[in-house]
């Protein structure tokens, strides 16, 4: 757990936990995944993400860029196009972020029948 | 992106969408990667995690546990003793987890630097 390392997330007040926290807000995970397969524009990820609002995106490319993991490019163009891409550092992370969804993907018909028993053992 | 598959995380209705939402909360991925070294109780989970009231975790604690990835097991001792282990299905997400902290602890470094990059762009 790396409690001498460089980080560890388990400490309240290291940096590392933060970051961890962006990460784990609701569209970072989509994002950085979407970007994977190549630079996009606002429009098209709000495409892909059902659900996501122009707002929360743009909130979450600004903390994402900020972090390091995405680049804004602006294009001198009439009308002005702007796309994001990953960065070097975020596209160290794509492993285990496809790692995390696949892992979902999978497994989560085993996830709906937990809740099922779960909900089942509660009584109405 | 397995949008034919068993589950689809871009997909807003999609159950696999909530289960990644339960884990992108914010103490699940500490507690999964503290159970991950064995049974613990509330005490030991409170203590090792920098920040997180007991509330919090009761309440992380019970959405584990109805999504299948912990169960809880409590003794007729007394005093009642109470306690939270991984499920097998629990287990089989603990690489992905643990891949995600060891990046964000050993890049952290790096996270920071485009921090202060992007905070100097932005002026006062």
């Amino acid at each position: 757990m790396s409690s001498g390392g460089p980080g560890n997330v388990f400490n309240a007040d290291c940096p590392s936990r933060a970051v961890m926290e962006q990460l784990s807000e609701k569209w970072s995970l989509l994002i950085l995944h979407l970007l994977a397969e190549g630079p996009q524009r606002t429009s098209d990820l709000r495409r892909a993400i059902g659900g996501v609002s122009e707002k929360m995106l743009i909130q979450t490319l600004r903390k994402l860029e900020r972090n390091g993991f995405v680049e804004r490019r602006s294009y001198n163009e009439v009308p002005p196009r702007v796309d994001y891409r990953l960065t070097d550092l975020g596209r160290s992370l794509v492993p285990v972020v496809k790692a995390f969804d696949h892992w979902i993907e999978a497994r989560i018909v085993d996830v709906i029948a937990a809740q099922r028993r779960f909900d089942g053992r509660q009584g109405p």
